[in-house]
């Protein structure tokens, strides 16, 4: 029988593509796929001829009759649509090359998510994926919006909170390498295991408890994360080369067991930023940021993906790092569609979940999934080791929206100013004035300012 | 293979008993039981061997090797246990006729579980669950509480903040009852909704959506509680005869309206005060209070189970109002061993579900049961039409138990004062001064203050 | 030398004008006045007529140069007014007569300010004051309202919530006269005790030290709150004749000392309810309410005022009731314009001073009052024996604003649930009913539902 | 007529002693002293013997027969004090210098309040303030501790939090410079002005109101924070040099703008870190820290009070820093004693005062002292720009607190992980180590975490 679901991947040119492609595809029977429509904007056009004829090979491998498109033009696709999935990246990698070398040139860590680098992707996304929303409100009105366009956390919030479009869900993959780790490390099945997560995108802790009701969240803490070496051996440990973005440095064991609970592997970021800087700026003097190798690895995986033989996602987009990201949002949809209450970890409205923070912020935390979306499970409150911290990147976050909204540098400044990544004074104003100017053409909101900063 | 679980029930002479074996038996394939011990006090000997001989006979008729062990001593049960319920009345159902009668005898509702009458079965109560609870920690540490005996918020509240003891779980059968009158309201089988129940024992609301998520809430209230007859009409479509103790009157339709969220059966004495007293004032007149009915049809009970051919829970059980009490705690106590991760509605600690409320009181919510206990689900906040009455109802709540730790006599009255269903000022005090008198014998605690009103 | 401050004072034609000149005249060296506008509506123009003339007897006597205006015009004396007193009532007092027998009719209190009646007061009081506020927009952008029609706090947070102006301060004579009681009991000069008051407009609680930093709140208790025939003895003793609008009932020693703060009078609706309900019958039946006492003594001052040789505020006006609430007006007026940093108690926006309610809503509260208005001192939080009571009645304020901004008979309904003053059910919707077909003519917003009540 | 109050100095032979002497005798008609013990340890005993005699001087110069005793046993000293002020530095001014040049050493900042360094003067400080609160409760139960050792806001938590001690307010001058610099550059006399501060010590904000009641908080941003050089100017101008504790640097105007609040002098540590550590390390280089220039100037005042014709407070003392520290304990005792209702910026506990902040936490408010300590007045809540930052350095200073306590280097570890001034990892863990083996003699409580790091 012909399915009935339309979905919309905006960004569809990326090569993550055949991942998400091969999830829908692992769930045929829950999810009567109709249309999968891929849209892309014109630079990204080749790309999306290559990854949407790929789809369409493996679509037909499947022995599946769902229609693949693919176009240029957003609002033909969003017409009717059920689901969208944003996965889209403005101005495209060249961008997050600015994102991660400029900082960088300045003894600054960039990090495209959560640091001065992902500010600046925000200032871009924003205004795009408000633009998205005021087309879904006219054109498909009742469908979900399955983000994972970074910074997820703060794009999902900026979608609540200044597109007032509430049925959307952020999503990531680094809760579900957190799981995968906690679960080698404890030599669990991950099912058997139970997890609570509560933070912001990137920026989470977890707690974990096995079968029998124990907590085991400091054995992890003491096994991978408070032990020299634990997290890259954890790490290699695992199944896929999961998550390529950050480098593998070893935490503070001391804080480590005072925390008494689990960090992502993004606060390593926050808690050794001098290792961490140290690592990215030798990668920097090499021209091997992470944004290059994932530039070159691109490169890589459209030339296989051309192959007309090829029919089936590639073993080696798992190198391109991301890995589990699409399968993350094909879960999704499908518990929404099939009102699984499956537990996942997203991005969502806080609701009281985590008590620290107001009740209408979007929050990273474990979730049932239901028909109706996500529902957050309680986490409570933290401690004084955490909440100030969260409390703080949480303002950050919002403080950043402001600014992309808004275009106002001032506000630009604040957010620079509040990010623990980013060095306070001149050196935050100078790298965020050249961030500015470099990504000129994809900040229209931040124009007459950047007028100013290049007449300077 | 012979089970490994050890389950204590106290007050095991009740007439709930035979359900609560019934069902074990049911789940008797999750549930690999070694023991039952049926606990009871010497007031209570008879209907223990009574009851304890009939769970024999069930237990036998299911073709079980189960031991049901039937005894006067507490500790003895204790020793190992792992899982330890409690259903038991102090003062048997004598203390319920009184709890009733003499509120009504100064044209007072007496409400057994929130209102006066309710407050003095927790002075009675609180006392042994404390005891019960050091007997624990001594004797099986790793035990859980299962507790569904009344005000059942309130002795939940009371063993975690003044027994410092957190594996505790608080049941009630309203929220199965109002999950089943929704799924009748909607025509939809019960497993093919999605609920959010928020609040505290007898004093919650709730929200429902559908399979494709669309939310039936004002449809429920529409069709159920907003209309004259509704209600009582939703209550007999029920396959079980549920709840009976309470009477079946209409809401108002204009406030049902306002609410927005679906309230539970016991709202009725909150929200139509006037019409609920009429209906127990006649009660009371005919000596037909529900304590009075229930004491008859408990000796009817005792005489079917008296029936040595008898080895399955009788049908007229039901009329003893309460169904699914004791299946909702044999649902508990699998979910818990096996970590399954069902979604019940517990008394539980709030960590936030419910933003309107401290993190650390008792609330009764959704939540998921895993093998460490409950997680409670996010509700978020109240809008001013429930709020209030909420917070309210939670610090007579505390207020109580204050005074049944204490023995203070001025909190007893605070806490009589601030229960809406008890009017302020003299009348509040003469009732209070009455019950302590009357209940003398069960209120080791309040001594002083009850030699000083017989001496007036 | 000529003044500049231009007060307008909307109700003018009321009995408290000449305490509120007399107000001004004592001040005159602090306050150099202008022009004084009395207005009212064409009903009230005989009483305006008859009190303008006394007010401006008096300002001559005191051999001021102030213009004082009678009009009907609202609009010409709001013109580029500093300061708008309102103390007008809709309906006059024969409204206030139904808000208080209508609901005795039946058995329950009315209570002009916080109960049944109040609440209908609200709800013909609101659209009006927003109606003045919006007058005030546009002509006297700059000047302060201050507020004391009753209800007085939730006239003021209605002006705030929905009328978005924050340049309003409620008042009320209740703390003045609890000062004094404290003072009394204590036998201090009130200027060397330091208070502090924390609650809602005649639903507050206050804390009082002496010159030494000693708490003395227990003592007061003690002496005057937890003594039978305390509070009375307490008000006989003071200077005034003070607030004559409730009646002189003892509270119940044992739960004032267990709430350890001190409450205002009109907490003896709450806490004695059966008392108070018991003396307003009497009354009630004797044709003696509050509001047909008032409306006698009203019709004697009116009297006294027409003599053309009186030029001050004769004495018989203390009888009235109310006494102080012109002063604190003034008072009010004097420390704006001079910044003097005074301590009052108003109703003013939360902003954290009560932890136990959001910052956004308005509250009774020991204040500085400084030229740019109140600055509320913090109280803290409240603990369980009056917390979740507060928050009840901000609830039903809340609720009450909300129908009487909507003409939402549902939200009515609610709110009148919601009331501890009203039993909750048939009788609550019988009162509501009543209520607003007797007060049809002030209720503009509810006219669709009024004519369906009086259809059937 | 003798006076009654006896005060107790600890610390006494502090270099600040002169000055609130100086406070003592300018305010003798309010303060009726008795008798001023300064109490200091062995290693001041000649600083003590130096300062105490100028003290002694100047008291008898002013004509005052106040006993003014010396001594080094601190238990007599305590016995019957009304007035405790402590004003001590554990280690002396060396201990600073290793405070402040350690970190530098690393090219991180030292910052002896709030720092790294302010972090190592905690552990020290902490454990000898909760000894001393210990005597005060055996020797002068109801005595008043008047803070003003560094970190201020940080030892006046420990006190409350684990010394259960709630008669302790901690001082600090930088509002009081605040307030000056505000007065300058709206030129209006200090008195006319409205203040409200909100924040933790060294890190609050504040804004300002004219006599009129116009806010003119942006007008001094403009004129002072957000103009190159303008607070520069804006200290010059200052009657008294001021504070001579941190660097002369201007904000980022942007930020500033955008703050809509105005920092304290201490936030460039925070808002322009880059530009503070570079001045930091050249006066580093230089052997010009602030402690070893404090060294000097301490070295010459105490040749300038040895001399014996000196019976007043040598001007010179104001270039050491700190002036009006001591001037406002003095106001500060002086205002409870006398109740005066004053309003100063203390640091005490936030009580709702603070929105954003825990009921239980310092903060440091503008508040009103009176005869029972200080009623803060209500601040409200922060915005985005700020809140998320002061959540964090208040859980910063909690951490340390609690590493203070315990000796738990896992703590303390974190705390310093934390610091927005201390960069995160094995920095962070290096400095630490060193402080603390540097600090070895005065942490009693780091013994064994010490020994380990010495054994390496």
């Amino acid at each position: 029988m012909k399915g009935n679901i339309k979905i919309v991947t905006i960004g569809g040119g990326s090569s993550y593509t055949p991942e998400l492609i091969e999830g829908f595809i692992k769930r045929k029977d829950q999810l009567p796929i109709r249309e999968i429509w891929l849209v892309d904007i014109e630079e990204g056009k080749e790309k999306l001829e290559i990854v949407g004829n790929l789809a369409r090979r493996m679509v037909k491998a499947a022995g599946l009759d769902w229609e693949v498109h693919l176009t240029l033009d957003r609002r033909e696709a969003l017409k009717d649509a059920d689901f969208v999935s944003t996965q889209f990246r403005v101005g495209l990698l060249e961008a997050r090359i600015k994102d991660e070398r400029i900082p960088l040139s300045h003894g600054v860590i960039g990090q495209e998510t959560n640091g001065a680098g992902g500010m600046l992707k925000a200032f871009r996304t924003v205004p795009v994926i408000l633009d998205i929303v005021e087309d879904m409100k006219e054109l498909c009105p009742h469908a979900w919006l399955v983000n994972f366009t970074n910074p997820s956390g703060m794009v999902t919030e900026a979608v609540m909170r200044y597109g007032a479009w509430d049925k959307v869900v952020g999503l990531c993959n680094v809760p579900i390498i957190c799981r995968k780790i906690a679960a080698g490390a404890l030599k669990e099945k991950e099912e058997d295991l139970f997890f609570r997560f509560g933070g912001l995108n990137h920026f989470h802790w977890h707690r974990v408890w096995n079968k029998a009701g124990e907590e085991k969240t400091a054995e992890v803490i003491d096994k991978v994360y408070a032990t020299e070496g634990g997290l890259k051996k954890a790490m290699q440990g695992m199944n896929s080369s999961g998550v390529r973005n950050i480098p593998d440095i070893s935490f503070l064991p001391g804080q480590m067991r005072h925390l008494g609970i689990i960090p992502c592997m993004y606060h390593r970021y926050y808690y050794i930023t001098d290792d961490m800087l140290k690592e990215e700026l030798e990668a920097y003097e090499k021209g091997e940021t992470r944004a290059e190798v994932v530039k070159r690895t691109e490169a890589e995986l459209f030339e296989l993906y051309k192959d007309p033989e090829l029919n089936v996602k590639p073993p080696q987009l798992e190198k391109r790092g991301g890995a589990f990201y699409s399968d993350a949002a094909c879960e999704l949809i499908t518990s929404i569609y099939n009102d699984k209450k499956t537990h996942m970890v997203v991005s969502t409205k806080n609701n009281g979940a985590i008590s620290d923070l107001p009740d209408d912020v979007v929050v990273e935390v474990s979730s049932i999934i239901t028909a109706n979306g996500p529902v957050p499970i309680s986490w409570g409150s933290f401690d004084s080791s955490t909440r100030g911290l969260l409390q703080l990147m949480k303002d950050m976050e919002l403080t950043t929206i402001e600014a992309a909204v808004s275009g106002d540098y001032d506000a630009a400044l604040q957010a620079f100013t509040l990010n623990p990544l980013v060095p306070s004074g001149r050196i935050a104003q100078t790298i965020l004035d050249e961030l500015l100017v470099a990504h000129k053409k994809h900040l229209p909101r931040f124009q007459a300012k950047i007028r100013e900063l290049e007449a300077k």
